[in-house]
Formats: structure tokens, sequence, C-alpha cells
């Protein structure tokens, strides 16, 4: 592929950071340009990049797809309200959940959001704001995964063959694509970010729609939504590079005030690594996951069984779906 | 119910011994009686001690339902006959898959089991036999987990109203149902049974079925079987209650050779119990587990991912289906 790593050894954060605005600056003009958070790492970087570089000509949107965990659509704009970047907050949870409605293949479902997010909503604020560009917080590891065919990345356009200008109407600037996560954190805590944002543990493009096995409705997300809260909750304090908890569409016995439940079952990932290409689970105390799965079946409803995920990836991903 | 349970600390090996033989002899008489051997710790004890008191008037037969585990067909049959007591080896595969054809509910695929092994295969055999009693292993357990409704177990009959005399023409026979299972393991050692048959874990009625969420297959019992094999290999040191495998329906995503592969993902499960009513996970070693999983992704064709169950019964059962 055409795109130079940049190696974190070979990083120089303040440099990069100076370098990338005056490209953005000198691309963009006088023009204008979108962005839209999803306040993860790479997005919130390439936001306050941005708009060091653009002030007011950046126009931010925060597109709450009903697929995202406990208040964090509320709690990301309000964290870059603090940082003096204005969001604006979007909500788009019937376009979404329509479009994954009977949608059972991950593929699928990863598609419909691509769709729904591209073509759809996003698309359409990106056609009626009349920017001509469009930042995007693609990271190396993306183009990578994409290119090699593991996973196909929801922000990769360009190295598919795809030419935005042509059928979208704007042009892709990707101020990141050249650093690993290691990197973007550096850029981060560059840039003044407080650390709970620029360490935040990675979570994935679909949202919590990845960790739906199955079809992805608003009962289920809301289900793998708690999960998550109690194992974010959980699982915080620890120095793990990501944790999850997957919603299995496999339905399993379970007994309740001794009678027979036939329930749910919430798988645990917790990973150890460095980039993400290579990963394993982390070695938890036994009792803390034994106090996990207590908390998960009385505070999910319907919850009756917990596994931990003991496999390394590869030949396991670091997510299910 | 009106079955009244012997306790481990009244039980008396020998008087039992002497007592059910006696009992047997006296019910049977000069007729004869049937009896089928799945292997277990209760069917295996009951056979003994049935031979005990009937001699060549007691027929046994080992049905292969195609859901066993690797050997195991030939491997009880050959026990046995170490013992002196002389089994006949059915197949009857084909029989048992055509009726899990399609069935992926739980309760459907145990009562096809049921049905074709009661209704089906065995049933014919008690009919060829002429033999007016038919021996069963049930034990106090399977009674009291059936009429809670927490659990059909498949040898339950008498307990659900079902009149087998006028039903199949014969008069079932129970010679464990007082005790639970460490009074028949006890019974098992009393009866001279080496400590392999007598402590071996206990496996369930609808055998490698109950290890495969959704619909049985013979390529899916081929898979569990030899997870089955895997995980047996690997627990079989310590001193769990039991352990076991089980293959899931969902799938997800893993990667090979640096491709994508949308795999299989086998849960283990690994009990502390006394008398399975209730149980904990076992706390394993975390070595042990990858290791596990290791040697899962890699001999297990299509396994791409690995969990262990963390959860106590109750919420959950021991087995998941």
């Amino acid at each position: 592929m055409s795109v130079q790593e940049i190696k974190l050894n070979d990083l120089k954060p303040e440099a990069f950071i100076e370098e990338q605005c005056r490209l953005i600056s000198e691309q963009v003009g006088p023009s204008k340009a979108v962005n839209a958070l999803s306040g993860g790492v790479d997005s919130s970087v390439t936001t306050i990049l941005a708009y060091q570089a653009l002030g007011p000509r950046l126009l931010t949107y925060f597109i709450d797809n009903g697929l995202m965990r406990e208040g964090e659509p509320e709690s990301v704009v309000y964290a870059m309200k603090r940082l003096g970047v204005p969001v604006v907050l979007l909500d788009a949870r019937r376009d979404f959940f329509a479009a994954l409605k009977g949608k059972t293949d991950p593929e699928e479902k990863r598609q419909a959001i691509t769709d729904t997010f591209y073509k759809g909503v996003f698309g359409r604020l990106v056609k009626e704001s009349g920017a001509p560009y469009l930042l995007q917080g693609t990271i190396y590891t993306d183009v990578e995964e994409t290119v090699a065919g593991i996973k196909r990345q929801h922000n990769i356009l360009a190295q598919l063959g795809i030419d935005t200008e042509k059928a979208f109407g704007y042009k892709v600037i990707e101020p990141l694509i050249q650093l690993r996560k290691p990197g973007v954190r550096a850029i981060g805590e560059a840039l003044g970010m407080p650390v709970s944002m620029y360490n935040r543990p990675p979570f994935p493009g679909p949202a919590l729609a990845a960790r739906v096995i199955g079809e992805v409705t608003p009962e289920r997300v809301a289900l793998a939504r708690k999960a998550t809260l109690v194992v974010e909750e959980a699982l915080s304090g620890l120095e793990a590079f990501q944790y999850m908890a997957i919603l299995h569409e496999d339905r399993v016995t379970g007994m309740r005030n001794g009678k027979r439940e036939y329930g749910f079952q919430i798988e645990i990932r917790c990973w150890d690594s460095q980039d993400a290409v290579t990963a394993s689970p982390t070695k938890l105390p036994f009792d803390l996951l034994r106090k996990l799965a207590d908390r998960m079946t009385s505070e999910v409803p319907g919850v009756v069984s917990v596994t931990y995920n003991v496999t390394a990836k590869p030949p396991s991903t670091i997510e299910a779906v």
C-alpha cells in the first residue's frame, strides 16, 4: 500500500501537529470541512487537530446511531465543549435500526451501518453543509486490516478504490493515517486532551452492534449496553488494552427460583495487546470473573450464563462480530 | 414425591446390594429382564447389580446412537466383558440422526432422542426379547429435577404418570432410585467395579447432543466429539465434578493465515459440585485454559474461539442444552 507508516519512535508529536495543521489549513483554504465525531480516540484527536487548523470552519457532528454505550452521546459532546470545540448532536437512531432490521450476517450488519452513515445520515449532512472536505480519523491499522482482508473498517474508502469526490462530492482528509494507536494517543496528549480521552480503550466502528451476535434490535442493544456498563465498571481499573461484553444469539438453559429458564449468554473478552494486530486474553483473577458473572446475571435481565474468552488473536479476532 | 431418599451416611453398601438383588430376583422370578447400558455410572451399576441377581436372564444392550464420545461404545462393552457381563452392541446411528434432523429447540431434541430410544430402537428390542421387565438406572436426583420441572430426565416415566406396562408392555425396575450420585458410586465400589467406572464423571442422557447448541448433525457431533476428547484429556487429572466442551451455533469472526475466517466457538465448562444440585465453576489455572484454547483451535477443525464459563448453578445449569 502507498501509505507510509510513522513509527512511534520516529514520531515528534509537536512537529506532527504543526505539520498536519498546516496541511489541513492549506488544503481546505478559506472553505469549510465537516467531520463526524464518534468519541473514540481517533476521531477525537482528528476533531481537535482540525479545529486547531480551521476553527469555526470545521463543522463537527456527533451522530447518535442508537448503538452507543450508556450516556455516551451526551458525555462525548460535553467533553468536547469543555475543550472549546462545538459539536452538533444528531439523533439518527431510527435510521440505523431500520437498516439493521432482520440482518444477522456480520458483514451485512457492518455494511448496513456504513451505508446508513455514509450514504444516508452523514452523507445528507455533508451535502447540506456544502463543505467540500471531510476529515476522517483513519489510522494505519485500519488500512492494513482492510487491505489484508481481515476486516473491512468502516472508514476505509480511498484504499478500496472509492473516489469520494466523484461518489459523494467531497474530498477526504485523513491526518492520522500514518499512525498506529499509540502514536494517536501521543498526539492526543500533546494536544492537551484529558487522559481519559486519549487513553480511552478502543471501541469498534459499529459500536454495540459489534457486541450483538445475530439481529441487532433496540432491545438486544439495550441488553448489550447494560452488560457493557457492568464489564467496564468491573475492568476499567485494570491496564487491559480492551474489554467487552458480547451478547450471544444462542440461548442456554438456566434456572431461577427453582424453575428452568431458557436464557441469554454474555461472553466477556479482555485483551492484552500493543497494537491490536496480535492479542492475548488478560489473566484476570478468577474471583473477579466470578463476581462479574454474579453481577451480570443479576443486573442484566434474562442472562443466565457468562463466559470468559481464553483464545489468543490469531486465531481469534478482538471482536466477535 | 413418594420415593424415599437413602442418604449417603445411612447407606450400607453390602446390605443395599443384597436387598436389591433379592428384590430384583423376586420380582423377575424365572422370567427375563432387559436393560440398556449407556456406560454412565448409574447404568453400569444397575447392569452389574442386575446381572448378579439374574445372571443370563438379564439381556443388556448398548445402543450406539451416534452421540457417544470417541471410542465409547467399544470401550464400554469391553469393560463389561472383562467383568463377565455380556453386552450386545447395536448400531442405531441412522435412526437417531434422522429423528434429530432440523430440530434446534433443546426440549424437542431431548424428546426426539427419548422417543427414538423408547418408542423406537430400544422399544423394539424389548418387545422382540419378550422380557416383561426393564431395569433402569434412575437415581434420586433425576426424579427430583423432573418433578421440579428443571430438566426432563430421559429415564423418568413412572413419576410422570406413564404406566409402562400399559404403554410399552413391560414393568420398570429402578434399583438405584433412592440414591444420589455419591451413593451410586459407593455401590459401584462395593460391587468390585474398577474405579474408572464408578468414579466416571457424569455424562448427560442425550450424550453429545447435549453438547451441541442448535441442530445436531453427524458433522456437528463429530466436532463436539473432538472437542470433548481435548477437554477430557486436559482436565481428567483434576478433581472436578464434571467438565465438558460445548459447540455453539453462533459463529464468530476469527483469522487464520492472515485471512478472516468466520468460525466456530467452543465453550468449556468445568464444575465443582457435590450432587449437581448447586455447582461452581472450577478455578482452573489460567495457563491451563490458555493451552486448552490453543489445542482446541489447532485440533478441532474450524474452531477460532474458546471460552470458559464462570457462572454458578444457579442461575446456570450444568449443561447448556
